[in-house]
């Protein structure tokens, strides 16, 4: 525990302020910005892209229900107000752990304390080749790339004769039934049987299929079993073929096979792993399977008192389990760790107790009206646990307009069945 | 005038109905689309993206105030119910006149009426390097890519510490003062000076400079001179410089050169001049300088009675002048070549009345509460053309929802400045 007090001390002693570097805009590093507002330091915010994303809601970009800037707010108007705290726009390279400074390409910024809260990427287990045929959904990129393939595949459906490829385009793989899983396949089941329903000519939306695939035994392994069996009874009254205790051993361009079965089909997306970013190789610390950097219980690295991991990017043991990749892990570490430093700095060396995790609870929709929410002991499944759904989400997203946009679309969707989002945006060819 | 009649008349004696192919999604082709709903005909519009976009508006997604999706609405979804319509996605390569066929592609799809209706790109005056460095506002990439070049000028702002280049990157040259000119001019300077006034740490974004550059003698050429001097002093009073009877000579990457002088600038933008679609290739007739082709008083291409030039693409004499590239024109011609249609379709061989184009007024906006009108007789300009210019342009947006969500970002802006789509989303990488 010397380096950081040390650090500190010389901070003090020469007039500066200590320099806090948070590297993330995600839930995480933003809240231990903002956590640190009245603390004696400063605060530099640096993200790869100049907003943060409200990720849970990343499935309604993705289904044509929302635009990206309906879910993500500037970061660097987040901190507008914010007098100690700016914003810089650069992809992280490393970090020069002995000389304290972040690698910033050909900049390095110096710090006293690091926050890394860089969150995580998905995982194929092994299969990279399977990413350009699977894609995940972890960022706004993703979200609309996932739109462009979803909304490509009817369009090249309505200009297909072969029966059997016209059926490979209609149908819809989903692998891995956690919470973003579920959401997906319920919305692109509303979609294909709601929304476009007057659409085509040429095919009826209503033989698109949706599958979802499940290597465990049941979907939503994080929810009771009675809110799973629920949420699997929504997903099936919706049109959804839910395949539990199977696994996908094989994916590509023309299909997917599930359970030793091979399903034509021309669209899979990827809901099932996630690995850490390199925040591991840029300490050049031993991280776990899933790429996490093992923390302290003040969630600072081992042997480096003056950096701290958070978020998805951080294994934060907690009895036998690990705590979960969620947006209140990282939000309640944030708020933890910036804490901690605003004690050191204010020259408290008796140390914090460590991190505990409050457990909020875990909510997750099934299409337009139906949601399952374990909040406490208390299990809700129906339209109550969607209305609790759509209060959370609101009140958690950033911006009164975001609010205010947000709940205007899932009305109308909610009244029409449409969606207000349904552009198939080209890649960009050229930006000089 | 004989080939549509054998044709229409082949079509009947078949018990087969005409098929009129629309070319293009825009303003003119689905009113063309619409007005044919009760024609004894069937329908094809073919685009090469899937959804049609509102183009006045495009410079509010340019400069962060809206989101793609709040101007545009799947074609698809615009002819739902018009159960003699079809919609295809796909990008027209060529027209097989002699058979009758458009070629998208591979696929060719026969047409007895062909309704060319597929706008224009901008036009570099055969200066084809100042593309990359100078960009457009076309389509909604163009307008996506524009705003990711603005905002990130801001965002290397903030990271550079020479005061050259920081003035250069705070450096905004706009050639060309129409309304697309005059309306991204002074939308930046209040996104500079307004919206971002506080988000930066390292700068003033007051020392933003915004130019716009006008060869002729003044901005808003279309407009009297009362109202182009209206609309100058009011640019000038956001902090616009306007800079009319200079050419510009140069553009690359470090700056342009305007009436001989060379200004640092990072970023050009370009809204200076326009060239109509190939349209005149895929027919094999000779064009006008700006690529359009010379119809017929009705519209139809000469020598070929069954295909129709409308919108951007046609050069429609009116006296000694040709019809402007403006929405009104498109949507009235769409709507004449439909009437058309519909009568040599009912067998009535009575040549209509020639076309003629309705001026319905010039609207241009300067900032966010100051715009110019001529409206028949009657000159506004202030406050009250800016409401006519609001209510306008909410009337002809498609659909409810768009209507109400930018009815409200609107609001959200007049009240607060801020700018509601700030995102800087980076260019899709792979796309397997």
């Amino acid at each position: 525990m010397d380096a950081p007090e040390a650090t500190g001390v010389a901070a003090r002693a020469t007039g500066r302020r200590p320099h806090v570097v948070i590297v993330g805009g995600g839930f995480g590093g933003l809240q231990a910005a903002k956590a640190l507002r009245h603390a004696p330091v400063d605060v530099t915010v640096i993200d790869r892209i100049n907003h943060h994303v409200f990720q849970p809601l990343l499935y309604w970009v993705a289904t044509a229900g929302l635009s990206p800037a309906d879910i993500s707010y500037p970061i660097r108007g987040i901190l507008r107000r914010q007098r100690n705290a700016e914003v810089q726009l650069g992809e992280v390279t490393g970090v020069d752990v002995a000389g304290q400074r972040v690698l910033v390409g050909e900049r390095a910024v110096p710090y006293d304390y690091l926050i890394l809260a860089t969150g995580a990427r998905h995982s194929y287990f092994g299969h990279a080749d399977w990413e350009p045929v699977a894609p995940g959904l972890k960022s706004l990129a993703d979200a609309t790339m996932l739109r462009r393939r979803i909304l490509t595949a009817f369009e090249r459906a309505e200009l297909e004769c072969d029966p059997a490829r016209r059926a490979a385009l209609l149908t819809f793989v989903i692998v891995g039934a956690g919470p973003t899983g579920v959401e997906l396949a319920g919305a692109i089941a509303e979609l294909a049987h709601k929304a476009l329903r007057h659409d085509f000519r040429h095919f009826d939306p209503a033989t698109t299929r949706v599958l979802l695939v499940e290597a465990g035994p049941r979907i939503l392994p994080a929810f009771s079993r009675h809110l799973s069996d629920q949420a699997q009874r929504g997903l099936e009254h919706l049109g959804v073929e839910v395949h539990t205790g199977k696994a996908v051993s094989a994916v590509d361009a023309e299909g997917v096979t599930i359970g030793g079965e091979r399903v034509a089909a021309q669209t899979a997306l990827w809901a099932a792993g996630v690995m850490a970013s390199p925040a591991g190789r840029w300490l050049g610390v031993a991280t776990d399977r899933a790429g996490r950097v093992p923390v302290n219980p003040d969630l600072s690295v081992p042997a480096h008192p003056a950096i701290f991991v958070i978020g998805d990017t951080a294994a934060v043991a907690s009895g036998e389990q690990t705590l979960p990749g969620v947006a209140q892990v990282a939000m309640q570490a944030g708020h933890y760790v910036a804490r901690a430093i605003a004690r050191r700095t204010a020259g408290d060396t008796a140390p914090l107790p460590p991190f505990t995790y409050r457990d909020t609870g875990n909510l997750a929709t099934v299409g337009r009206s139906f949601a399952v929410a374990q909040i406490w002991h208390l299990e809700l499944s129906g339209w109550l646990a969607w209305l609790v759904w759509t209060g959370v989400h609101i009140l958690y997203l950033i911006g009164y307009r975001n609010r205010f946009v947000v709940m205007f679309q899932w009305a109308w969707t909610y009244l029409t069945y449409q969606r207000g989002a349904r552009l198939i945006v080209p890649p960009p060819s050229t930006d000089g």
